[in-house]
């Protein structure tokens, strides 16, 4: 699967990593984790602390929680295989910083276009709950679903995971 | 699929406009766009307008926001096929204009059922979130998932798009 | 199915709860039902009667919001099968009573794997909108995402439902 895109989706707590990175495992490549997250306060620590204990051994981590795109043109190789976890968190970053999102957006499908290696991409389900009254979270909510297609729309396998279950979309 | 009814699911910015955009098209009868949408503030004015450069050209639109039973009775034809795009938004101009929503949905189904053409029915997943402090948003909750349940009883198909890609569930 | 476990997952009014009565009903055994809500409130209230009323004849219901692992353990038995209405609203009932979530979770999967008859739980997905203000929100999100991956699992069938249709996911 060089070069190849790989979207698993799911909500919160779904099992989409654990799912994610059996599937990297599988693979066999030397893989490395693109971590998205920011541990901007003790919740967001805990979280990131205990993914890292879930993971085990043998991942190289690579932060980014900006410049997505950069650190995947850095990083990808024919040899190696990305988990990048997770895209929301990158878009709520970027929103965070006041970043020009649709700009950033499409420099990371350019990026992608281009890339040696496969890529697996987590990323959460937010837009099956209730419209939020908040105008942030609902741009929020826009962005990642159009993320969403675009990148379906070019992967070569889909997966949305619910309880630990994967669902094969593409 | 003459007097079918077709139900399409999914998320906020899922791609189910316009997966049953591109469904309608190929079913090939003239086609109308029943929008339910009211701009009622400059964010939804850009989200109706945006939705009618998307569409692309073909489609007679005809505006609903309340009144949905009457424009179907009114439009349907054996010869034409309807888009309705979509259902939660009608259930939230009626809980927004005070109607009897009960009623109003009753009176729906009786209609359905005496349609000769064929519509295909755009409708928001909103109920696999938090559950919402708001009593409104409950009730609209409420409102919507028994809309659905009922709708997907007598469709012919029903669908649930995710990232732009559909699942048949019916 | 003796001793099998089945979880029934969808969103609110998705039909879930008719899904896994009919499912209960067709597998023939008398038949418990095993009911976590706390009528706290009229809105409660009103829910609770309405299910009651949908159920109809047929059904001894018994009712547990917080000691689910015990009412379990004290009704199963090889000749009967007992339908859990719902984990989301026990877990609720947990958090709602200061209770250590995590040792509560602990006990009823070691009471399930002792259990001599069939159990089928209902529960809501609430972990697909976007993430909630309230850290109490975020918290419930998380344990009955962790309880839903623990109990499918070791469940025998895993179905989701959407507007009344049921997908196997496992």
């Amino acid at each position: 699967m060089q070069g190849e895109i790989t979207l698993i989706l799911g909500g919160v707590r779904s099992g989409k990593s654990k799912f994610a990175e059996t599937y990297v495992i599988e693979h066999g490549a030397p893989r490395l984790y693109l971590a998205t997250a920011e541990a901007f306060d003790s919740e967001m620590a805990d979280r990131i602390a205990r993914h890292r204990l879930d993971r085990g051994e043998g991942w190289t981590t690579i932060e980014a929680p900006l410049d997505l795109s950069g650190a995947l043109a850095a990083n990808s190789t024919v040899d190696n295989i990305i988990l990048v976890d997770c895209l929301t968190l990158w878009l709520s970053n970027l929103m965070g910083h006041n970043r020009d999102v649709e700009e950033d957006i499409d420099r990371f499908f350019k990026t992608l276009s281009g890339l040696p290696g496969p890529v697996v991409f987590v990323s959460n389900e937010v837009g099956q709950g209730i419209v939020p009254d908040n105008a942030l979270a609902r741009a929020f909510r826009d962005h990642a679903g159009r993320l969403h297609q675009r990148l379906a729309h070019i992967a070569g396998k889909v997966y949305f995971i619910t309880a630990g279950l994967p669902q094969r979309l593409k």
